[in-house]
């Protein structure tokens, strides 16, 4: 089982960024929980940050055929890009949306979604937690049911 | 760490209920479940199901000082109760939401909630791995911030 | 053909309730006339009446395996209550929903249910005679599909 | 006892139309059963169909003081018509609305109505039996209350 | 100065329709006082009734070369007719909107109109005299203004 | 009969503001001809213009008991004031509303009014015959309907 | 005179709950505060709580014939219950609504409400003197109007 | 303790305006109880009405170290004056907001209020005695908490 | 392959009406080109135009087996016509929408409409030469998956 | 160069009213400050406040042909007043609107403006140099278009 | 005549991604047919892809001068991007915008357009022919108004 | 006191794009007036521009640290991007945000905004002028609060 994991804009700046709302826990911090559950699991991880929209494309439909899952931290890409809705519909990879934060308890842009309904499941609220959760629920999801997400 | 996990209205029906969506899992199988996963991270639970809106408020009151979290699937009382939105409030415990299927793949009506704010995580689309993955995100905040959800 | 026929809240108060509005005919008087149009057709009725959403809720789920049809007049709860909803289409039983008045010549609240798309037909505008037609309407349907709502 | 029954657009078709959706009954079935069921109940029918908006409008107000009641299925005109509720208005004589399908199961610009109203009442979704229902309806209506609508 | 006088839907039942909210002058009078009124002011007038959309834009396109202005009291087109917006567009022919009752005091969709904002002039809510204003109005621009409406 | 006649702000600039849309006719042009209208048909007005809404408020008032008619331009308060509606209200005096322009073909905040529903007639397009017009639609009203507006 | 008193979901827990919202004062103090209050103006009252919508609703009911107002902080079904709505219509008894807080504060959804049309007099803001205000104006209007709320 | 009422427009017709809706008391009758009831607490009243915005809000910018408390019915520009809710939070004078009749069975866009969230409370439907229960009410508040409303 | 080329309402006037805005073609050069091009790809076309709803939907009826595709400019009944579109659905022979304008650069009503989602295809904004391109794509759809539009 | 500046209504309170948001400049400061720039660019101002809507309109008005540009802070009427806008518009001197505040960071109701479209520049959020920048940016266009605001 | 093609995000896919929906020809065949067509009008094409927001608006830019038309499938970009509108009215180049699928046959989000009414023409629902429809449909327009799209 | 001065996408045609909305003043023009105004007031600009969203967000990133305060027109950015609203809170350098038309009096989906409550003023519609007035307000700021934005 592989799994990409991408990180949306802005979350290289993780631990520096608004550490009251985020935490200190960097994004490398993350990657390495990450890979570490991964390996528990006998699955490995590859991660990726971008602050573009049109690379987080060009990363989504590489992970054709490459990738049996998804991780996504989608950020403010969430509200806005219709672009990387279409690229995981066009993948066809099982995806797993994740926030650190619970966004239903911010700004009310935050509550709508253009990915919200292609992925197979959304994580939130539970910080860098929130990365290992989806990780897990993506894991079971590809146990259960490997042939269609 | 004791969690009080409460199913909402028609979930005593899972297994035999639209098994092509919601599987055949039973309630039972899934309160087991969380009994071992508790039991494995030294914490417990226990489980209630109502389809009363009224008996589900007072389970919620009565968790104050009783429980250190809550573990809810609020079922169809998501989209239309104030009333348990007030009783978490009121109750003061840190509560975890959690759904079987991805909500935002369904009706419009089905987007919209009156807890989604006031709970501190969400978790959803996973089956019965949804209440496993907000088990463990529940505990691992109250261990981070044991005083303050 | 048995068909369980339920009715909500404050229909218990009916002959006496805004008796310009909706006539002096008790709910017992109701039902002595939907038993005997049963029995005419050679099917029979059970008639419950509640003011509980829980209870109706309790009410549908039973009708499960014990009832061919169901005839509701789901009252106030027609607009807000997304657990009937869930019940009616958890429990695979066709309904037919009733309305002594014509909801669409009152207040616009009146005019949303969260129902009207999950039950085979729907009567309003007719009184008592609402029930009748609408018993009528479900025996027709059971007997012309008597394998699929 | 004299009841005008109007079909609008499309209802021609009736029996090669969609017949996934609307069955093989014809609409001169249709008319044969309302004609046997009024002659049992001591009443006629007379049944006329339109595509045009403006025919339809000169139907309904001939309508007055010819017929005790209407029986209309407005078809497409249900959702555009001010003109038909209009010659409802002026022609003073209760109608009933009737339709095949449940129109709440299907497109959202089918809930709205400019009849709905005005009419006294509303059957939907039991197929040809709508038609029937709504004129036992409207017949008992106009027995009760012969000197109101 | 020829003006063309057209009545939309259900007029033809003026006298008979409402009277207590239409009064009990018929449309035969209105036309009469019509022409009285333009043939004080030299001018004359012709009068047509239809109810339906299609004859009305048949009507308003023969306007075209053939009168000068263009009275019209659209009825229940008002509200749902783009065709005879682009007739009056097409036909390039000043036209003044009147309506017997003050629109704006009944239903809310009597308060939209696909009309108002391509007629030069509107009068509502002054019964017969309505027209009669209307006419006086359009005649007055067509004196001041008579190469451009 | 006396009319009060009631100019909204910004009408004092007439013929010199925006001459290409309101035409370089003044108030006092309108006013001597509100004037001579009113005495040929045997009636009077007085006339009064204000920018302030609390003058306007004052003036209406005053017109209870003192006058039998009101024609009013309420110009940019049509949109914004609930307080001139509720003096009309008050007043019990039978008001018609006039306005240079067809504000429906302006911008959209012009098309929404506080007043609409509270007048007994509109008129709008005509330039300063606007206020002619409704000036002979009020005494028409007046004239049939003596004590009832 | 005697007025019913109810408290709607989680008023139970007041003096608890949210104290720097909600203060210290308990649903036992108000009781006993109203119980004095309507002792000195001669009338008296009975308190119930409940958090099920069925029970208010059950409650309501029977406070027709048996009470002579009603006195209601219907707390959270302000905004979801259409039930306790018509069961205030069916009661027939005069309401007047209550809150602690000043709801217009607060979040925006607790500005709707189902049943703020049905009352005769809404009072808030006021913590606990919101009821004692609120059983004074109730008793002023039975005094003035003791036939008709 | 010092209180500034203030009454809105159109208030000073009170007792003759729209009698079957506001009754026979007139604004001297409420301003001499409200002076009573003051004196009973050992508190007094200065009252002023105005129809002029700009008026009200010079009176609630003079309040400001004047006077303890604000009882105002804004009237009409309780739906249209964000003016007035500035001099309010300029004034920092802690304000109840009190209506004669209940504003939320009347039009919609009374239910509206550019004041509601500003005030500490409201007081609607009890006719004169609103203003005596707001009073009530504000010098409640004033006493319990004399330093932050 | 045989095609039905339907005209709407107001496009008789071709050539004539706002030449600034639809050039000085008329159908007439329009119907020409279309037998041309037809013939050039071995089809024919029958050119056919109608300011009546009614008619339109009667034609298209009669289409159902006669022709083997539909090209439709629907003009002003494109956003106000349910009739047409049930028509569509009920001929069951593809249909390909043209104007000649693009109508997303004209008024916001023009921008709904009640076809787009039962028509094949569209094509907009080249004047006579939309007809002759949704000709060619209708064709060529006809020829790719003839027995499935 | 003259420019008329003009503070709206509760701006008389600055430095008092809210400082902690407003600061404690007060309006002579501003003024004062105005002045000064002014004479240095050799331009000069007057400087107005109003409480009242009806006076801004007048000053407004008697700007035509006595300044060469405006500078306004509309405060709480920028958000209610289309009689200011009509002012503008009929005034036809070139205005700039200012805010001490950033209204965007504020309520929602402070994001719409009736006059925002009307000037032909905005400044906001600068405090009181907002104003000197207006005046800058204001003198800036008069300079480069004399003519044409 | 030269002409850009542009492809947005996700269509390099072309062949691979969702083949039910999108068919199986490949960006390459459309690309080859393009030029075929061009060559055969005496016109040439250069044909771009891009997942990049920002990419395709330095392309377009890019297209000033150096080509007579621009024929654009913006895919996802045609609903979120504002940058390639202002790209396009800056390029002045005349654009059509085409589209494989019907979008207004799939979700309500693809219905809204930030291009639809800066482009000359639209062309959707022909698969592979949309393309080469949209360009004929360019040239046409090229030709007969060669200076002014 | 370092300012970075952000151009956002299309503004490098400036000069060239629609010169009647724009003028002739190119960025490079702008770049160098606000070098020496900056110059002129002891402080210093970096100047960047571009195309793509992505890399905004980068250079906005890297400005935490490195710059004082930010100087943005974000053009179609603004509109549309949560990434750069985003980035902006992340970096926590005051900026403020310039436009060269006043986007008020532009289309309807240029008054929205996801920058527009993260900056801390905003200037718009002086052209070139925007750029120096928005420096000078941003210097203004940094130097009476130089250590909160």
């Amino acid at each position: 089982m592989k799994v990409l994991v991408l990180h949306g804009p802005n979350l290289n700046l993780l631990g520096q960024r608004e550490p009251e709302r985020y935490g200190t826990t960097t994004l490398a911090d993350i990657d390495d929980r990450l890979t570490s559950r991964a390996s528990e699991r006998g699955a490995s991880v590859e991660c990726r940050q971008s602050n573009h929209e049109g690379e987080l494309i060009d990363l989504i439909q590489a992970a054709r055929g490459a990738f049996d899952g998804l991780l996504i931290n989608p950020a403010a890409y969430t509200h806005t890009s219709v672009g990387i809705r279409d690229a995981l519909l066009a993948a066809g990879v099982p995806a797993v949306e994740v926030h650190l934060t619970n966004v239903y308890a911010r700004e009310p842009f935050r509550h709508t979604s253009y990915l919200a309904d292609v992925v197979v499941g959304r994580v939130m609220g539970f910080g860098a937690s929130s990365y290992l959760l989806g990780l897990d629920g993506l894991l079971d999801l590809l146990h259960t049911a490997p042939g269609a997400p």
